[in-house]
């Protein structure tokens, strides 16, 4: 009552609409919502459910019917295409797609170690792999006439959502036309996360899932799509979500210089155990979990773990299901949307009083995370990758 | 005369008849014939002239009549196609690319500076970027037979050189259908290099050109193309041309763990001023240049330079053509088969008397180079792409 009453009283508070979340998600923001799941929750599911999936949010999550939804295809001649929740359920084939998401800004938190960067503080978790349905962008845009003569023109398709900031500009990405509309793109209009209606914080009722690309071009609550020439000019575009030089400074940073961030580079994390924790010597093994994704449809095809700081390395056993399940059908090449997770199990070096733990991945294109994180440093602390190191102390019992 | 007696005098060995090489190639082997150009002459076109590309042969040099070659493309309904050179030339579409090859082994050294590996002990110039024309090799499939009916079953495209090793067991190797037959792979069955017919080293007449994916699958002197379920069961890619973890030895290695190599990770390398050269105070600036490449199409988008071993880092000028001529048209997103040159002119440290000198390049998916080499050392000196770096001495005049 008194919380009623209190929101009744702030009636301007364009976040009062926000949707419950789990109360075990760490919070970076409020307002917007931006929370992270606790790593060895991450790692305990290959699919991530959607209470535990990263949130990410820029703006107020806004309140959509979905009976009213209308999404706009644009840009294309005839003027276009108008679709509801119903139609994109009904007019098209459904398709399902498991795909790993992941925030630019996934483990900045080590860049902040560093030098401090703009941005929010997300630890190791701003990643989840979840199972989209919905119809196939490609289709919709063929439904609404692209062909070869806009392939003669067009380059991009932008994204609009519905969330708007308090001059009532939408948040908005571009990613290639060549992406949304090739047939092993897997683009999805996806209006299902994990077997059921997408949460409201994942973008209800329908988001742009692009696989292999940064979650940021993943618009949610999805309105409007338009076949452009130009990339979007939204800011997220233009000016954020963009990587630059070490030495690169807010001073002299020109965003023109550089390319918006589309597909990620390779990727790891240790979830388990927890820098700071303590292990015991009678233990006589340690286990080692974590996961490890690549952008583009690259597949993750060994993770190497050391126990001595990066000195000698071991490598790990990669699953790609629950644990004791079936493992995921093997991707066509370059579609390996989604990632994998690890686990090690080693003896406890005898002597040992601390370890530093180390992991490295490597994908099907063979790159591989750099060793540290000051020769990538940005001011904005995107594109964190290098190599994921904890230290663990071992207690005499 | 001598040298002609010699030769009649040994008639059986399979070298007699290689091409001449330009002298200036530091030879790794003769026989077969391994050479790579001197860096300097490297960076000093951005079209390597077919003298100074680099030549790796892994067995003789086939002598090939250009009038009874016949090209055998099998596996498809219909028993396939037999194509003579002028089959090649005239019934079907010229197209050219410019496009990257890279060794496996290009910058092994670096790799053998750390601990031993087995292979050629290529420096940072088995590398070259050429333009090459011919048949596409989609055009050819469609044309014997490729269609919906083949795609569900058949995965990789097998090519066979026309060079042989004593037991008659021709060079081999596959590619994924997927590149094969994609509009935006740009495969080629290339007849010209540069303008001119591939030269013998080069392959005479016909070698596939596979942009974005290493050396060793744009196999030479073709003769044969075989769509298949499988993989190539040959050696060179069943046995060679993978990578694995530094802690990988020869008792342990299990070849079937680890992928082909096929696109190659982000690499580049310092080709001026050369490792221990000597600089002149006076002269104030130091320019220092080199060149970036990426597998898989992926651009190369900036690359930072150090003067001080990797503390502080400055970008790199990019270029995309000629010195002084007009660059390349960009290329569409994903299909960036071309290297970049790179230069910069910084002023001379005031005090230093020792520089080192390192490069490390990103791509446009955002990877990035390894700081070292110990921790991607593997046992056969693959994938050697660590930052690279070179001392050069200041000496006050
Ligand atoms: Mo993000
Ligand atoms: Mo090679």
């Amino acid at each position: 009552d008194d919380l009623k009453k209190q929101r009744a009283a702030e009636p301007t508070d364009p976040f009062s609409s926000d949707p419950e979340r789990h109360p075990v998600l760490r919070i970076n923001t409020r307002k917007p919502f931006n929370g992270e799941p606790p790593p060895e929750i991450l790692s305990d599911s290959y699919i991530t459910p959607a209470a535990f999936f990263f949130k990410r949010n820029h703006l107020p999550v806004p309140q959509v019917d979905p009976a009213s939804y209308r999404l706009q295809v644009e840009g294309l001649p005839g003027g276009g295409l108008t679709l509801s929740l119903e139609d994109l359920k009904t007019k098209f084939p459904k398709h399902t797609v498991t795909a790993t998401l992941q925030c630019a800004g996934n483990r900045r938190s080590d860049m902040n170690k560093v030098k401090a960067v703009k941005g929010l503080n997300w630890g190791i978790t701003a990643i989840g792999n979840a199972r989209w349905s919905g119809a196939r962008l490609r289709d919709v845009l063929l439904a609404a006439g692209f062909g070869p003569d806009v392939a003669r023109w067009a380059r991009h398709v932008h994204f609009e959502g519905l969330d708007k900031d308090v001059t009532g500009t939408p948040y908005g990405s571009s990613i290639p036309l060549s992406k949304a509309v090739s047939e092993e793109g897997d683009v999805l209009l996806a209006y299902e996360m994990n077997g059921e209606e997408i949460p409201r914080d994942h973008g209800f009722p329908v988001r742009v899932v692009v696989p292999g690309v940064v979650g940021a071009r993943n618009v949610k609550w999805l309105g409007r799509v338009v076949v452009s020439a130009e990339e979007s000019g939204s800011h997220w575009q233009q000016h954020d979500y963009k990587g630059f030089s070490p030495g690169t400074d807010w001073d002299h940073v020109d965003f023109k210089s550089a390319p918006a961030i589309q597909e990620l580079p390779i990727q790891s994390a240790i979830t388990v155990p927890a820098d700071g924790a303590v292990i015991d010597r009678s233990d006589e093994t340690l286990t080692v979990t974590g996961y490890a994704w690549s952008g583009g449809g690259r597949e993750v095809v060994r993770v190497d773990v050391s126990l001595d700081g990066g000195e000698t390395w071991q490598v790990a056993q990669l699953r790609s299901g629950e644990k004791g399940q079936a493992p995921e059908a093997p991707p066509p090449p370059g579609r390996a949307w989604a990632w994998k997770l690890w686990e090690i199990t080693a003896p406890l070096p005898p002597e040992a009083q601390e370890l530093e733990i180390v992991c490295k991945a490597v994908d099907s294109s063979y790159n591989v995370q750099p060793d540290t994180v000051p020769p990538i440093w940005n001011l904005r602390g995107l594109l964190s990758n290098a190599w994921h190191r904890v230290t663990v102390r071992v207690r005499d019992d």
